[in-house]
């Protein structure tokens, strides 16, 4: 018996997100900003595209909307389906309890504007800033939502 | 000696996106389609504004743009700088290989359109769809980026 058309078939658990997206008006900055600053690796780049990041156990894809929203990109025989937003994006990444005074540190030494910190009610801490494209980013303590530091 | 204003400061290694967002037209078909086809845990809603959902080590955030786009969200008298994307935003969840098929069948079966497959050339394999807003998702596997099932 197939149960191939069974809407109740189990669905097997996500393992998690394998690539958070945002879009930027101006790759080069993006990647100065990213690579220097936040201190990701990167790991490649398609000029007037891309360019994508890994960020512990993912990746963090940078994305030129111009570029992407344009249907008709092939990858091996199959299509790339088109997507690109405008305004900003926002994307959270981890910190530890123990690095948030350096973060700080860091992100003032490096000419970025602390938009706003938050201390979470219920345990956890945000520092709020913004990418050279007006993303909304921020470094939180995985504390914020009842998740360990690992 | 202060560090605190030193260009050059180490910056700690970040330990992974903590928080993926995308935003959507209509939270309750976006909580629907994310709870009960994708099968992600809900955290928690605040209606009109958002709805939050587990996903493996981190968050996956949907927002009403409409509603995060203005300012004036405080959360324990700290801020909650604003943002907001119009357009079709793009993330991957993870599968493991040996989950395609049932993905590709419980997708099919929930009446879910699968836009396009790809086989990588380097490895791993996805399958793309839409959430009903439009956005671009993608149910990918670790190899596509080099990275282990775990």
């Amino acid at each position: 018996m197939s149960t191939s058309a069974d809407p109740q078939l189990a669905v097997p658990i996500l393992h998690g997100v394998l690539e958070t997206s945002l879009c930027v008006d101006d790759l080069d900055s993006a990647e100065q900003f990213y690579a220097v600053i936040m201190g990701l690796e990167k790991h490649s780049s398609q000029p007037g595209r891309h360019v994508f990041f890994r960020c512990g156990s993912g990746m963090l894809l940078l994305f030129s909307a111009a570029a992407t929203s344009r249907p008709g990109h092939i990858v091996n025989g199959g299509v790339i389906p088109p997507h690109g937003t405008t305004g900003a994006g926002h994307t959270a990444l981890a910190m530890f309890e123990s690095e948030i005074d350096t973060w700080r540190a860091k992100l003032v030494a490096s000419g970025v504007t602390i938009e706003s910190e938050v201390q979470w009610p219920g345990g956890g801490y945000s520092l709020y800033f913004r990418d050279p494209s007006g993303n909304s980013l921020e470094l939180a303590t995985p504390k914020l939502w009842g998740l360990p530091e690992v």
